[in-house]
């Protein structure tokens, strides 16, 4: 059956995350929802990455198939006009018919965004840190996260343990647009349930001075989640990009 | 007397502008009226640019006189509580005595965020356009404002007609953070009153095929205001930096 892949961007802040749940208020049971209206049968919607509560997304993509012929542009403006302001469907195309927005992706890109002090522009999508952590120190320490390795240490206990292998392409911290703000960006094969969430805790108190800079690596090897930090919270990271 | 300056960051869209106005809900009076809470004296704030009502600040600058003995880091804590949460200070520090905002300011940059579509994370902190402008015909006429110029043709009436020429560094429109966005970036050593709109307005009928790409020489050379576009909406608007 033909298929069709979008870009969304949302604000996940009043959403319980992406993935469907029970009597749950989820993107994708939005996302379905308006296209369902839109087209008039019912359409099932598959997303590449399963963000949890109150993550962000500028670059989620997600596909569907239909046999119905489609005016993109039309259902493009009748989608966006039926979901709430939160989230924004960016472009619909026809895809090849094997496409699969999670299978098909070959690396997932997260942004998380960090503040020293108040933020005016974005008071709830930065992680708020005192002290401020040393980006240097931070750097050194991503640096060791680069490669294929277990990431048990930064998982949650429900991922499958036999499937806890990623591979990171590239981790560092750049400056953020503001004056004390920093992005962290981490590209890898696939992420594991909480994982950046976890590297990012840990990478601050790398930072902050609390741990050594050497600590990912031991953490790696010791594929402990309770050894490493707590998770920093959701409103700071945004999936931002996957490529195929 | 000892100078401080500070950087600030605020969102625009319920102010009327930065400047103190008789009865007007201003970013000045609102920093004024913290600073004076938090010293215990009336202090005087002076900013570099004068944004307009609607319009963003990440980089402004401001800076402000006392003979008091200053701690720093108690002062900004104690201002970024009373001020409201759409506004935030950076960072306050000494300066030389000789330090004006304003006047010692050698180049500002703004920026102008365009969507061609629905945002969800920047609903209110874009121009929707449609159809969406070429990039590089804007690009190219973008080129004709580098240099110094009068420019009549982009400011205000009320603008003193004897202090209308500006030096425009650099005039670009780069990809955006978000499919189908663009950000326009332009420094120059100063800014007439309306004139970033303005010229965003011209640009993108001219990346829209509504007007020839030099069109913006032409407007230069007339001096015209009623000849360029309307302005740009001001919530894209941000005054992104101040160089001294």
């Amino acid at each position: 059956m033909p298929a069709y892949r979008m870009v969304i961007e949302y604000d996940g802040a009043q959403w319980q995350g992406w993935q469907t749940q029970p009597d749950g208020n989820t993107i994708q049971d939005a996302v379905e929802r308006a296209f369902s209206i839109s087209l008039g049968v019912p359409v099932s919607i598959t997303g590449a990455g399963r963000t949890d509560a109150g993550v962000h997304a500028r670059g989620q993509v997600a596909h569907f198939r239909t046999d119905r012929s489609l005016d993109l542009f039309r259902i493009l403006n009748s989608v966006n006009g039926i979901l709430p302001p939160t989230i924004a469907i960016h472009r619909i195309e026809p895809s090849e018919e094997s496409f699969h927005a999670r299978f098909s992706a070959i690396s997932r890109t997260y942004h998380y965004h960090l503040r020293g002090g108040k933020s005016a522009l974005q008071p709830h999508r930065d992680w708020i840190v005192f002290p401020f952590p040393d980006r240097q120190l931070m750097n050194a320490a991503a640096l060791q996260l680069s490669g294929r390795h277990d990431f048990s240490a930064f998982c949650r206990s429900t991922t499958r343990p036999d499937a806890r292998m990623c591979t990171v392409h590239s981790a560092e911290w750049f400056p953020g647009p503001s004056e004390a703000s920093l992005v962290f960006v981490i590209e890898a094969n696939r992420f594991l349930h909480g994982m950046v969430r976890a590297i990012v805790g840990t990478l601050v108190e790398i930072g902050q001075g609390r741990r050594p800079a050497t600590d990912i690596h031991t953490l790696l090897e010791t594929k402990n989640r309770a050894h490493a930090a707590a998770s920093a919270p959701a409103r700071g990271l945004f999936l931002e990009r996957i490529r195929y």
